[in-house]
Parts: C-alpha cells; sequence; structure tokens
C-alpha cells in the first residue's frame, strides 16, 4: 500500500498523479493534498479521494473551500500548510509538484520527517539540490524524480554502478521553435510559446520549454540527483519526444528509456517504486511512430540554456538567482509585459549583477532568491 | 582479473574477443584458446596471448600447427580437445563462440565444471537451452550472452524484477534482403546473401541474417535466456543497428540499449561482468546516425522467422531439428546447390517430417540433431 501526500494537485502534474492513483486501486492510498486557489477542482479531488489533510494558499481560499466541502476535512493554509501535508504521519510517499521556489520547504520538511519524496518541480533541486540531495541520502530514502527525463536516467541507471556512467544525455523536444534562429524568435507572442508540439504542461513549464530554460534546469536538477558535474550532461534536441533521455556508459554502451510522451509512466514509476506495476495505456509500437531523430541544441538562438550551464559551472547561489530571474521575467512574458527574448535577456542581466555565495543555507538562498526576484523586476523591461 | 578460455578463437567472434582482452591489457588473462583448422591465424594469437593449453579440430590441423609454434603449449584436438580448453582450471570465464552444434559439449563441461559462461553461438542455446540453462542456475553462474541482441536484454534488464517484463523486442537490421518480397528474393546468389549491410560476421551467421533465421535462433535463444514464451518475444525490424534491442515493462515503459554495430561492446559487456570498464571504442553519435526507424518484420518473405516461432512453440527436439536442417541448407546454399528460398523450403520440410519428443536430454538432442541433417540432406534439392 502506497500512503501519499500529493503537494500540488490541482495542477498539470497533480491531476496526472491523481489519474494513476486511481488506477491503482487499492494499492494506493491519497491521504493528503495541498492545492493552491483552485479551490472547485480541490473540492472535486476531496471527493474523490477523501483525504485526511488539506492545505490551500489562504484563509481566502479556505473559506470558499468550505463552502464547497463542508466541515472535514482539516484545512491548513499557506506554507505551514504545505509542510504540515508534506509532514503528515500518514504519508509514506510526498509527490512534491508546487511550481517554483515557493516547493522547496515542504520537499525539505518531509525528508526531515523521514517521507519518501518524489520530486515533480524541478526548481527545489535546482536551487537547493545539495541541501536536499544531503537529506534524502542522510534519510535513506530515494529520490525518484517524476520529470520525464531524470525518471529516464534514473530507469537507465538501475542495477549500474556509480562508476560506470560517462555522461547523461537530455532529450528536448525543442518546443515550439526548435530549428529557428534568434532572429525568428524576436516576434513570437505568448500563444506562440504555449503551443507545445509534443508535450501537454502547465503555463510555466511550457514557456520553459519554449525558451529552453527548461533543460537548462533540468541539466542543473541531473547534476544534483545523479552526482555529475555540467559537462558531463549533454542535450540533445529529438522532436519526437519518444526517447525520454539516455544514459552513456564507459564502455560506450548507452541505455534509453522510451514511451510516447505521457507524464503518467513516470509519476507511476516514482511512485510504485522500487516495484513496477501493469498500466492500462497504450503501448509503445514504434513500427507506428515514424523515425527518431537527433540534433545538437542552438545554444545561441537558446540563450538561456546557455546560462544554465553557466549557473550549474558557477554554482553556490547562481542558479537560485537565474531560477528565480527566470520566474520573474517569464511571468512579465506571459502578462505580455516582456518579450520571448527579453526572457533570457533578464535572466543573463540579473546572474551578471549577482555575486554568487559558495554553500549558501537556506536562508542565504531565500535571500538570493528575494533579491533575484527584485533586480529581475527591475531589468524585465 | 578475468582469466578467459577462448572456444572458436579463430573466427569473427574469436578474434574480435581478443581484441577487447588486448585492450582491457592487464586485467584479462586469455589462458586457453580453441580453434578448427585455421592454423596459421591461431598460431598468431599463440605468439600474442601465450595460453596454457590450445584445442584443433584434428591430428592434421595439429600437425600443421605444431609446425608453426613449436614444442609449447600443449595442443589437444576434437571434441575432447575443446571440452579440455572449456574446463582448464586456470579458465574462470569460458566464450564460447564455436558456431553450430559443434559449440554445445563444451558449453555443458563448462557449467558443469562450474565456469561462468558467455555464449556468443546461439545455436547451443537453441538446441540445449533447457539443459543450459538450468545447469547455469545449478552453478549459479550468471549466462551474460555475447549476441548484441541479447546483450542489449540483459543491459536492460539490470536491476529489474523478472515480473516486471511485459515483452522483449528484438532488433533485427532485415539483411541486406530488408523490405523485398518473397518473388524477389528467387534469384539471389550467394555473394548478394553475404553483403550485410550494417554487420560484420562470419559466413554462416550472415546468410541466417538474410533469411532472417538468425533472429529467429535469437527468439529461441531469448526465449531460453530470459525465461520468456516465444509470444512475448517481438522482432521489430531496424535498418539502422543502432537500437540492438529492448525490453517492454508491464507500466508500459521500454528501456533500450544503443551502440553503432560493434560485437566489441557486447564481447567487453560479458567478460567484465558485472562491471563496465572504459573502452576505447567511438563514443555513439546520435545527432550524426540520421533518423532510427522501426517496421514490422514481413513472415511470408521471411519464412524463416515463422520457423522458428512455429519451432519455439512446439518445444522439446523442434528447435533441434530445425538448427540442424538450416545448417545443412546453408551450406548447400554457400557451396551452390539450393537456393536462397530453398533454405526455408528445405527447413519446413524436415520439420513437417519430424514429431518432437519433449523434454530430451542431450542424447535425445544428439540424435535428433544427426537425423535432422540426414532428411535435410535427402530435402535440400
Amino acid at each position: 500500500m502506497i500512503r501519499l501526500a500529493l503537494l500540488g494537485s490541482t495542477g498539470s502534474i497533480g491531476t496526472q498523479t491523481l489519474d494513476v492513483a486511481a488506477q491503482l486501486g487499492d494499492a494506493c492510498e491519497v491521504v493528503g493534498l495541498a492545492a493552491g486557489r483552485n479551490v472547485e477542482r480541490l473540492a472535486e479531488q476531496i471527493r474523490a479521494v477523501r483525504p485526511k489533510l488539506v492545505s490551500v494558499a489562504d484563509d481566502e481560499a479556505r473559506r470558499r473551500l468550505r463552502e464547497l466541502i463542508g466541515p472535514t476535512p482539516p484545512v491548513d493554509v499557506g506554507d505551514e500548510g504545505l509542510v504540515a501535508v508534506a509532514t503528515m504521519p500518514e504519508a509514506e510517499v510526498v509527490v512534491a509538484a508546487v511550481t517554483g521556489f515557493l516547493g522547496l520547504r515542504p520537499i525539505v520538511a518531509a525528508l526531515e520527517a523521514g517521507k519518501r519524496v518524489t520530486p515533480a518541480n524541478k526548481e527545489p533541486l535546482v536551487v537547493a539540490g545539495s541541501i536536499i540531495t544531503r537529506l534524502a541520502a542522510r534519510s535513506g530514502q530515494p529520490l525518484v524524480p517524476i520529470d520525464s527525463e531524470h525518471s529516464a536516467i534514473y530507469q537507465c541507471l538501475r542495477g549500474e554502478s556509480a562508476d560506470s556512467v560517462a555522461r547523461l544525455i537530455l532529450t528536448a523536444s525543442g518546443g515550439p521553435f526548435r530549428g529557428k534562429k534568434e532572429g525568428e524568435l524576436r516576434a513570437v507572442t505568448v500563444a506562440d510559446a504555449l503551443r507545445h508540439p509534443t508535450w501537454n504542461m502547465g503555463r510555466k513549464i511550457t514557456v520553459d520549454s519554449a525558451t529552453m530554460m527548461n533543460k537548462g534546469l533540468e541539466v542543473i536538477e541531473a547534476r544534483w540527483l545523479f552526482g555529475l558535474p555540467p559537462e558531463r550532461i549533454d542535450v540533445v534536441i529529438h522532436p519526437q519526444s519518444i526517447v525520454h533521455s539516455m544514459v552513456e556508459f564507459v564502455d560506450g554502451s548507452v541505455l534509453a528509456q522510451m514511451d510516447y510522451p505521457d507524464m503518467r509512466t513516470p509519476i507511476q514509476f516514482a511512485l510504485t517504486y522500487p516495484r513496477r506495476e501493469p498500466s492500462p495505456r497504450r503501448r509503445l509500437a514504434l513500427s507506428e511512430v515514424g523515425a527518431l531523430t537527433f540534433q545538437p541544441p542552438d545554444l545561441e538562438a537558446f540563450a538561456c540554456l546557455a546560462l544554465a550551464y553557466d549557473a550549474a559551472r558557477s554554482g553556490g547561489t547562481m542558479p537560485c538567482v537565474m531560477n528565480a530571474a527566470n520566474e520573474v521575467a517569464v511571468d512579465r512574458f506571459l502578462e505580455g509585459r516582456l518579450s520571448f527574448l527579453g526572457i533570457a535577456e533578464t535572466v543573463a542581466r540579473v546572474m551578471e549583477r549577482h555575486e554568487p555565495v559558495a554553500e549558501p543555507d537556506l536562508e542565504a538562498l531565500f535571500a538570493a532568491d528575494a533579491w533575484a526576484r527584485e533586480v529581475a523586476c527591475e531589468e524585465a523591461r
């Protein structure tokens, strides 16, 4: 029996996690749900899975939720609410699918409480990878990631020893602007950027996919999850999104994990780990997929990817600053207040102004995050 | 230190095994070599690796070898010679790369002597899979295969539990006649059949690749190595020979092993197992490979593959009979005495005349083999 606390239940990963939990039937019980302000969807979820504890963004959201669900279950709010669900005694596995930096505190709390955490939002690992991986190692619990690329690598590494690994190869669909040169990206609109060719995801991550910052964040995430320096983590463009990532071993052998683009496969793998359970999803028919192709990324047109490698090499607070600046810039872009290329320009300018602090603790990270958001607001013009 | 006895040292797999052993340097010592009649090449190998024991086909070959190498090392002959090298006390790992049915006795002897056997010739497993896998299980030694397809599957299965596996997917280049219909195969010559598009191999296996009997033998081999029934072992045509095979798991995830077509990668994996050691070979550059494509096999044009599935389902002595008939038919084809399509026709006629014996012991297998060769000589017209 998998007893699950789900942070970010009304988002894209959250709802798909509940799909998978429903398919797993009696093998999976959802004991806690944390969401933000989408109380209508949360109320439906509460009626479906009957959690023991719930959390929402604030008192106003709680008041609206109460009107929908009545007196039970208990509803906590804010950061403390997220932490309460992440550490509830009934939960064994915590799916951490809260977008952005907000997801960091509950992950740290869950790890300190000895939970098995499956990170789905990449920002906490990007920002605080050294802290999270250290806490997980201390708890003895595996960090089985939910991102399709990292799940792929995790699967390829099973049964292999760490010194066998030559490099990780993250695949990228290339997003809606694959093959475009920098000049062609000058006039793209929000609608263009939200039209992802292969994956159906949330808005923030879809824009990150269009800029390739998403892949940059994944490089940094992989650096922590798998303990390899950025120069041994490569990115290859693979428009079909069938090969979800690969590992090259020292003997030249390459293992790849494949499936249709469907987040429910990595979600289920993370939930049922170390077992694999049958799933009702359509089986990969390679004969019907057509050709699988691969090409190198264009680091000039997609400057965010190059910035992420820079941040990974700088280390310390730099990935945190990059991530915060990117969150602000993507918000501004989605609001129509910043151009598409302005996202990378803003992030670059904030990074230029930052003096990184080595081996930061959580307080230093929160300070760097706040600083970067302030500076990004200035620079995002 | 890997102490190696190499059976079939002058063949394609044998010479490549010695390449790999040389690259591994001090980590690998070749203690025994067995070959047939190519004493010139064997003499060179003896000078290079200085084995403690050698074996050749017969007294005549021994006489010619002695002229080349002088009084040492000791040289045994025939079946007993093969068994002597396979069981020599100095050997820990036995690479079994003797083509055809001849390779069976030394494998059984090596397993009974507690050696770790790495099967490279598929016929012994096809013919006597139940006996070989039972002996290996009793000795507690893994059977790490050298065939690129089975090595790929072995690598994909590392760290996975047996009940997680949904099906195995063997890739096939399709050989020189891929995409041809039955009618177009009527007039193909020996030279056509020996012109393999991606793999550089011996003559027998290259013809088997052209008829797709090679893939059929691999289906039966996989059935024994991985303990799955033939209906859960699929074949997919993959002309580029980059994906060497795949495993589909019950959760829908597919793992694939990839590399350029180079037997030295699976050979090295089998030698150094469970470790992976660095190799000097060129690293797979997917961006340079072009598209990877997949298509279903044509069981009408390539009737040998369908026959192999039939033999796998019949079980007992039937795969042995199919293999023996195929060896005779391929010999006749290489001698110019049988047409290309005559190979499958001969095998089919011999199989039709056979009443399979269930759970045969070695003697029953030898009898079935002898019967099938005799009948195949009649039928190969």
